[in-house]
């Protein structure tokens, strides 16, 4: 099963919104409707959001208004927009061309995400790894595999995964509903924590590697990822634990300098004040809700990629 | 109205879970009772927790056994044991001279937070002020105005108060739902955030100080407080903001010598999984649930008490 694919001339994705409770595949016809999946997150994370791109311009029929909308659905994640403009170089060559670049771009990432997985796992030293993770990182967020999940699912296939510490993700709970969902399924030992015991479980000892995803890489290795990874770099930093990213290539975006450049998506005060239908805190409470956060270069051990570590 | 009071030979409390969306007054009579609505969270906060004990005892009858039991309800906070002890040294004198010294215990309580309230508006300079607070140290965790939310109280009474950046707190949302409600009642600007943007906020700027309670502060000024307290405090120091502790006399433990022989207490998993009998992961996904952690003593700028400011 592909969190993304195209069948029969549309888009079949995984709603991700009805996980873990339900999983339900959706059929996507128009780039409007797309948008919307994209916009309510029923399709999220920085590769699987390329492909959606891609896909998205075969849906366009060439309206070049439609596909502007679709590039800018969200702004943080750089590769939503690099995986439209693949697919959109080759409009004046037709549908069949799109399509044929949107589907060589999902193979690409389904062969990155195994790359990005051997890399990773060759680079985390030792056996009975305990790691720690944010957010959804893994199949849910590309078409398979995933990128730091992809990691953790390498060393547990190789036997050398003792336990993974995966975090809830307030507001919209990516840790506690997809995550643990994956991890289940892939029979993988883990324990769900708050946000914010991340950084003072890390000072408690036992962690051995923090993985996270990206959503965008500046030039100077600055990563804007889901709110809370800079907290957690914060915390790994003064523990001495290796903080890694992984994520595609794709993910860098060399036009960005610095971290400080990133638009930081700012989403609904509603998911703040309420979650999954339940009122948290009083009516009419007001709430400020950064999607993501930038971790400085400084911070990070080293960035795994598809074709490369380095530290930035 | 007083969060914890000692009315007609009985406990009166607010009973913190089901606020906000109802204000219901518990009437306590038996040691059992007080215990079962401490552990449940019906009422907490360290310096409630003091008066609750001292209470606790009056109601205990000369019983021993209840009264250790009573001592030992939530490990972390010492200033349960702390009121215990207080009210428990008057035991011989009859029960008249234990619900006196609780009695005084709660008088103390109120003019300590009083006293905390003006020292910690002092020592805070500017106008216009914009501060970031974590779980609830108000009103609701003492008697009356309470420790870091007090000081939030005092300076919003002064005129100097922009907005509060009040962290959500999980897993039991006491930012959310009690945080939100003070402030909403002392009609003062608020805005919740998930906790794991505070650090990230802090770096953006725009933040004059950060303002935590306690639960016990070791002799070396490292400070136990509601888990994400240290994520906070390493994201303040990254940005240059002062951390501020605000906590009575009392929450000094001097028979700890520093943090790590403080006990955290590891909370139910079913805390992590789910929120307001929503769930939230996967059926069967297991937890870890620290309540507490600890910010080392070289991250506090200084701590208020009712007495005195020091930088530990």
């Amino acid at each position: 099963m592909r969190t993304i694919d195209w069948v029969d001339g549309a888009i079949e994705l995984i709603d991700q919104t009805l996980l873990p409770d339900e999983l339900v595949m959706l059929r996507i016809t128009t780039v409007d409707a797309l948008i919307e999946a994209i916009q309510r997150l029923a399709v999220r994370g920085a590769p699987a959001l390329g492909v959606a791109g891609a896909f998205g311009v075969a849906l366009a029929d060439g309206d070049r208004k439609a596909i502007a909308r679709l590039r800018e659905a969200r702004p943080t994640a750089v590769n939503l927009a690099w995986g439209v403009d693949q697919a959109a170089a080759h409009l004046e060559e037709g549908r069949q061309a799109v399509l044929a670049r949107a589907e060589r771009l999902r193979d690409e990432d389904i062969a990155a995400c195994v790359a990005m997985g051997g890399r990773g796992a060759d680079l985390i030293e030792g056996d009975s790894l305990r790691v720690m993770t944010i957010c959804n990182t893994g199949a849910l967020a590309a078409v398979e595999r995933g990128t730091a999940l992809g990691v953790i699912q390498t060393l547990h296939e190789r036997g050398r995964l003792a336990e993974v510490l995966a975090l809830e993700t307030r507001p919209l709970l990516q840790g506690a509903r997809l995550t643990a969902w994956e991890l289940d399924r892939m029979g993988a030992p883990y324990r769900l924590i708050a946000d914010s015991a991340g950084p003072s479980l890390l000072a408690r000892g036992g962690i051995d590697a923090v993985l996270i995803g990206a959503d965008r890489i500046a030039a100077n290795g600055d990563t804007a990822n889901k709110v809370g990874s800079y907290s957690l770099a914060l915390g790994a930093e003064r523990a001495g634990v290796p903080f890694f990213v992984v994520a595609p290539e794709t993910t860098i975006d060399l036009s960005t300098p610095s971290g400080e450049h990133i638009e930081i998506e700012d989403r609904a005060e509603e998911e703040i004040v309420s979650v999954r239908g339940v009122r948290l805190a009083p009516a009419g409470t007001r709430a400020l809700n950064p999607a993501f956060d930038v971790t400085p270069h400084d911070l990070i051990t080293a960035i795994v990629t598809d074709r490369r570590v380095f530290r930035p």
